[in-house]
């Protein structure tokens, strides 16, 4: 496999895509398969089984389907809400704003509670709306990739469970699945909206989606017609549950090489040799590193306004000093072979960068990215005429 | 490039997937990169630009964009068609009853021309339909890959320039585009639809989908609100504006490695060795010597009932013998490595087998893969106990 030897590119530490492991490249790089064979449906169902030990839910229905992780908006949308039912999205960033606008799309009456940039909505707060108004469901990102703040997920869950029993809790965790813990059962999570290019640690183009039995009711009683054909529940369960049960059926073609990328991926994280407790606790080891370093080392603040409480374990937004900009630092780690991201959130988006430490950057120590990372940062930053006041 | 080397692998001779050439597969195996970053800006601006060629059509707008090819279904439902507008499908196969559920879905009224199974409507019966009722849109699939019948792209754009030159016509190129010549422009198709893994030779998990002025018009100038949010042009069109013009934009994170992988097949169709004209010529070449070989050699029947007028030139369909069905032949396939399809139109699945011959399998002679699946083939026969009458 010395073909795939990363040590000729560079090191990409964005909140995703983020490094891909050898191996994983090289199951994405598989002879072309039908997606039929009875070679390949028992890649498919196992990644359907180990998606479900990702989450800790057991009794949960995934899909795996090509698309980006938005597309698991539309399924939300499409086939848990019907039109005119009541929806509270919890913002903490620009992908509230979005999934709010993909709701309303498909006919969905949103309400928001938006919290300030940097930081999230309480759980008084939350626990307020849903005292006041029924809702069918209530949507929050679990980390929002352009502001770095994490959402309570558990705590969130506890509210639901005490307020609003009947309402679906879905946690968008395109920025957390299999980087953040989510104990999707447990917690109360009706539905989790996932990608392959981050946590997960596989290129991009799928949409990982999973449902709780009560999800699952929601779109099985729902009066409306199908409001999508692509992201339609109605096409895609019976294909699931056809590959989970060793058969394979057809609706549209699966994307054969992504899913073997995904099962190589899925089996280092499940069965690999850290286990799925200590791949969680190794992403809040680092993150805390990073921070720390961010803050005593380089002096930097983050963008999210209480680290300690709201900041996520995969990602971290850092604030420019005064007179710095992306274009005086991003291509000066570009020069030393490391790629960090500019700001995404449109209000403040040139008054800060960003760092993702996910996945194999951040478990495989023996790599030395995380070195490599804050060495380069610093240095970088000397380079642009910064110094720690 | 040696660990991409095919040779431990079943050749893959269904209507997709189909084989990919090696250095697609490495491509596809490219180290992970930032969706943004100046090196992957140039490789989705070159491939929407190459797309443009291979359906020689300068001056449409490609999308491509995470998804299966009915992602392309969707497209059209959602952007090109308003609520309430007749849609005419012309039905020869298994893909234009499901096209047809899917504008349904998005609201349009749909009538259905539909031939028997193994032919299409006639140029009369849709000039007929298209001179009693207007249609917004008119539908065709290509090649529809459950029976192997070739649509008359250029006739049936001569018919509606002719009759109904307001209607939008689109061609369900998912099982055509590269492996039939589409001269998009000049035939007048407004929306052709495509996917990555058929004639273009990647892995599965791109939508490709062409749009002419006339059709981008119509989407600009709808009156309906928004009926999607992943599969809205409204989202994608900036996009692919910038990716082109050399910028990134965001709305959902695009399939990076699917992307180079793209990039490497459609340099080689468009500047390889071969010329696009040539390609096209081989897949003629190539199909008629395996069509004539099933009939003279073999003494089998196609499933298209005029295979010389309405057989497709990237796969053929074949009746099984009396007494004979795909689980005595296709298993024996397998033994000598060679994997070819069941049937797929509900109606007579069992009747009858499928060999897709696209892409590389064709392009490059020097694989000597359809001397391969022909000899197979006839070996396969008769160890199944069949002989030639």
């Amino acid at each position: 496999m010395s073909a795939f030897k990363q040590d000729a590119h560079k090191l990409l530490v964005i909140p995703g895509p983020v490094e891909i492991a050898d191996d994983v490249l090289f199951a994405n790089a598989h002879p072309s398969m039908s997606h039929v064979s009875p070679d390949f449906v028992p890649i498919f169902g196992d990644s359907i089984r180990m998606l479900r030990q990702v989450l800790y839910a057991p009794t949960s229905q995934p899909f795996i389907v090509a698309g980006s992780g938005t597309l698991g908006w539309d399924m939300v949308a499409a086939n848990v809400v019907e039109p005119g039912e009541e929806v509270l999205v919890l913002n903490s960033g620009y992908f509230g704003d979005s999934f709010a606008d993909c709701l309303e799309i498909y006919g969905a009456k949103v309400t928001q509670i938006k919290a300030p940039i940097g930081s999230k909505p309480s759980l008084e707060e939350v626990e307020k709306a849903l005292s006041v108004k029924k809702y069918k469901a209530i949507t929050f990102t679990h980390v929002d990739t352009s502001t770095g703040v994490l959402s309570d997920a558990k705590g969130l869950g506890e509210v639901v469970k005490k307020v609003s029993p009947e309402t679906i809790l879905v946690l968008d965790g395109v920025c957390s699945v299999a980087s953040e813990e989510i104990r999707m059962e447990d917690w109360g999570i009706d539905v989790v909206i996932g990608a392959s290019q981050k946590g997960i640690g596989c290129p991009p183009g799928l949409s990982l989606v999973a449902a709780s039995p009560k999800a699952i009711k929601a779109f099985e009683t729902r009066q409306a017609p199908e409001k999508s054909y692509f992201a339609s529940w109605k096409r895609w369960l019976p294909i699931m549950k056809a590959y989970e049960s060793g058969s394979a059926a057809y609706f549209a073609t699966p994307p054969t090489n992504l899913i073997y990328a995904l099962h190589q991926s899925l089996t280092t994280i499940t069965k690999g040799a850290v286990s799925l407790e200590d791949r969680f606790k190794r992403h809040v080891e680092v993150s805390d590193r990073i921070k720390n370093f961010i803050k005593t080392e380089l002096g930097l603040e983050q963008l999210v306004a209480d680290g300690v409480r709201d900041g996520a374990h995969g990602m971290t937004a850092v604030k420019f000093p005064p007179g710095l900009k992306a274009s005086d630092l991003l291509p000066k780690l570009a020069a030393k072979n490391v790629v960090m991201a500019a700001g995404l959130h449109k209000e403040v988006k040139d008054t800060y960068f960003r760092i993702g430490h996910m996945g194999v950057t951040v478990v495989d120590a023996q790599r030395g990215d995380i070195d490599h990372l804050l060495k380069s940062l610093q240095e970088s930053l000397a380079e642009a005429g910064y110094k720690k006041a």
